[in-house]
């Protein structure tokens, strides 16, 4: 509900782009689990402007503060709560759009909710901003489920805009990625998505694209239907992302193009172990994990905030106008996205896995 | 959570394929709507066996009972609850798939969950046929959100297997869909979808496809961000149909291969009104509804259970074994499964709709 | 919310008494669970009416279908339904409450939130038969949690009226109570707090009372502060029953009058086994169990419907009337209101058991 | 759950006693709606330690910093987060309660559930120190009542140890009360009420109590059966607190001694205006509204940490041992509760209240 989410864990986000804070209340961890804060602060890093093909100049440490929830450098067990100060903040780059919505934002709906109450500077509440507090959030649950399970998450991207990248989904045994978003960073694909990312920024447009979060190690016989679910909970946790636009799991939309015969995955016995000969489902049947890798792809659009002119409206005046953003903005937001999809698998993840017992 | 769904509405969804009875509880409707009960068997009929190309010859009247919840004709405003009775059952179709699970079914991913203590018969909880009490309620909640907010749902099929139709996001104004599931009925396009259909199932195959669901008169400004929203809602509620494999909104994942400048809905007054130039967003700017026509996808898995011979193991052997499917199933659930995402639809709608108060 | 509780175990409670039928789905149990139905019959005896002292003639088998989550005997772990009858329905008695409300029930209010769209025959969804299915759930969570860690619920009245009986908190070691809601059957305060009821029902008027609630072999550290308690869940449900107007645990009120000194329960080690002292705090400290037995207290209301002449309104001529109120009603609903509080207990300590692992 | 608690409104609490911070995240608070910070201040103030009869002698200013959900001094109806540091610890007071557990603590049943990783500091997430997050919450929503429908919420000590003060639930049109927690400050019960704490102190014990809150002007028909009640939720609130041990309704328990004709409510018109002759129930039937003072009591246990020598164990040794508690605590902290107690009616109200529309 609103923003927060959860069943067993429970995560309530809070903040605005140019408010003091942002942050995250992390609730139903389990405890005694030992946290390494550096390796968040990498993740973090890793989403941070700048740091990224295309990414705004804006440049903040994003550097998160632990509230409570750790003691002696493990989990409580109780609330895990963090802020992120907002430091580096141009509010007046973001004046009048509540006059002038900006095309592809949320100018115009929030104010239909919130009859111009909300915070509008830099988005506010609505600011790609508030995924930094969802990847901490992440971030803990990659490593709680680990150390749980041994489960590991990963993630790539498999397309920006004209420029494809081979699915996990069609490798025998995928290839464990690289620090970078571009799975095959030393390839002639990973140059080409970033010539496509350059490109778009030149002509003072942007770009957008898929990426591919994968999760192995997660045991079999995990979720429960209907909706207590991996496949539910993760879709409902990227389409609180404004910039989502689809998700899918295992071959995702190719299925509908499919034969039963070509799409079931067949079961088998390999030296002594069972598994699925493909992984066309992504790791689950009828909502529960199977023991095959867990397979996601989410589609983000095109960062709205672009150089060019743009038609839209005056709501004081009810005429129409023409709008052009300037300030900092990203050409392409899928590299920093990335984390925060295998962040998100990771709390659907971690949510199914606490709910094994019975 | 499990088979409980929703936040001002709940539904709670019960039963198993040959067990006594499924049927749903809808907790938080409003009271005083008129509800046509004929109007609901008619689209307990658009998914029921052996009325849409394709489908299974296993024929059930599928008529609900009211058990609750309905008085003088209205909705009383406590809980709504309906039972349909199961009674044309084969059980010894079913024999068995606990130790060779079927491909592409939840035997073994049951099994895992449930230790063998799960219902077997004809996919127990997991069947197919538990989509009814999900259309029940997905019927009930088109009549609810027509009566409060004049809001009406539809849905066509975009895709068969190869066969592909147009999307409504592409047009100005989308024609008003007749009762059939293929949208241009009388079109050579609805043709080629029943052929691919025939095709498959001539050769003891099955097909995929993908459905489209639109609702106009949804006002804006409904909705909360980041999780309260009817994007992550509907596809919560999607995903918890075993064959949905992916779930997208407007112009779903192709907004992946564009520019920014492509896909930003413009605003634009038209004769005073206000309206976005195109729909590329579906409806919704950052969670909550801008009053365009909510629009999206889901994607359907071939029907797994096929004729012809398939590898799997058996568990107690714990060797390779072959298998095939005998008995009553659809070559293509597509046409079956539109009005259920149709129904899903409303309820997420429906969902969001009673939370617009303040 | 509404009609449905839970957490892990979630129930959803329908019906109207004038209605076909009133019924609960459970979802959530664990799978594997052997169920002695005819013992759930029993404990749904013990609140039918007819069988205890002071309650109503109308007499009602009350006896429950299993429409789901039972196979072979044992829960499947997907939802368990049932439904219960409505047989011996007389509505014709409840005529005109809408118009004039009977004082102490939910006409009134009922009519201000449903705008007279509520079934008013025999009280609707607010009828006290609507316990029926909250037993047969809690009758349900008694034998798994038996199963599951040997914990066993109890219950006795301690009060009726002017006649009160010890509270187990005060014994060493609670006598096992008989089949009979009064703890003291052959006792001199039981026939004294028959002889309460007796009184009243000689008078056309009904008498209140209070039940106390006791689970034995309930795990320590099963619990998480704040409001993941069995405290707050037991609180929450049992509130949910319109006659109860107050509920504690261990001393309950009583804490208020004492000193630290004297209302602490010390820890110990007797025979190698730790326990407290005392059970002044009803096996919880902080929310989490700590071995004692769990004990709680509900004082229930007189029943409202008496035969006496009361004040109430006309509120269609907007004038003060008198009512009478006839038909078949208890003296006194505390002695069939025991097994239910009984099984709200055995609700919340199996919700909060199935919330143990991490 | 766990720290989190609601269902339109939501409150996510988080922080220990002697960690970098305490706060609270609360979301879907309606937008738009003047809060006055210095008027939250002041309610925090009479929570504050050394502020009231008997209270501990740390004193903290306890000033909340709001880190989001305010803009231009109004809720934006996206999360509202507050922090207040920790300032004045002092740790080394509560060395070794993990291994020597103070009576009436969650010193042992913590260490049973987080199997000691929580943080034992000054009782940690389980310190009365975490209700002044909960009471920010709840003087907001006692600005954000007042605000959108009228609504007050009162609240008054209605006993101390052996002194008791007539309920409000006797009179006729209750005294509005003063500021202070003493309903009748200048009465000779005031007097006695804190003559019973400072005996207690004088003893090095400490005493319990009953604080007694009321609403006015809360609207009719709010509130759904069976549990999406003002009754349910506000109990499940008030025994989140780990000192409450009783929460009631009304006449509460007294009930229990009545005649059905002594205690029901009876309807009348007086000056064209509907409204009940008493309030025993305490502003509800069937968990619905009906216009009249919302009238609830909540028992609070003496504080366990007391001067005397107590009995307790060494989990280490696994001998028995004596304890003796030094530092700083309250010989009575229900002057501090109340405001607490209010907060969480005010908490419970608002949830109901903007469930209302359908």
């Amino acid at each position: 509900m609103g923003s927060t989410w959860g069943n067993r864990l429970k995560i309530s986000v809070f903040g605005e782009s140019h408010g003091p804070a942002i942050g995250v209340v992390i609730d139903g961890l389990p405890s005694g689990v030992a946290i390494d804060e550096a390796k968040i602060v990498k993740e973090l890093q890793r989403r941070a402007p700048g740091t990224q093909s295309g990414s705004t100049t804006r440049t903040e440490p994003d550097l998160p503060t632990v509230l409570s929830g750790l003691y002696n450098g493990k989990t409580t067990g109780t609330p895990l709560a963090i802020e992120i100060l907002n430091t580096n903040t141009h509010s007046s780059d973001y004046d009048g759009f509540t006059v002038t919505p900006r095309p592809g934002h949320a100018d115009y709906t929030a104010r239909l909710r919130y009859k111009m109450n909300n915070d509008p500077r830099g988005g506010g509440h609505f600011s790609g901003r508030l995924t930094a507090p969802i990847l901490f959030a992440g971030a803990v649950a990659k490593q709680v489920l680990k150390a749980k399970c041994g489960t590991e998450v990963y993630g790539h991207i498999i397309r920006i805009g004209k420029v494809s990248a081979t699915s996990w989904e069609e490798e025998e045994m995928p290839v464990i990625p690289t620090e970078s978003a571009f799975a095959q960073e030393n390839t002639s694909i990973a140059a080409r998505m970033k010539d496509e990312i350059e490109a778009a920024k030149l002509d003072n447009d942007s770009v957008g694209g898929i990426v591919e979060v994968m999760a192995t190690g997660f045991p079999g016989g995990i979720g429960s239907p209907m909706w207590d679910t991996v496949e539910s909970s993760f879709a409902q946790l990227m389409f609180g992302v404004p910039a989502v636009k689809g998700v899918s799991f295992g071959s995702g939309f190719e299925v509908a193009s499919r034969r039963g015969s070509q799409n079931n995955d067949h079961l088998m016995f390999k030296d002594g172990k069972l598994r699925m000969t493909t992984n066309h489902g992504g790791g689950f049947e009828g909502g529960i994990s199977n023991g095959m890798p867990v397979l996601a792809q989410v589609a983000f659009k095109p960062t709205p905030s672009i150089g060019k002119e743009q038609d839209t409206v005056n709501l004081d005046t009810k005429e129409n106008e023409k709008i052009q953003i300037h300030g900092r903005h990203d050409a392409c937001i899928v590299p920093r996205a990335l984390p925060v999809a295998e962040g998100c698998l990771a709390l659907a993840l971690l949510d199914a896995y606490l709910g094994r017992g019975e």
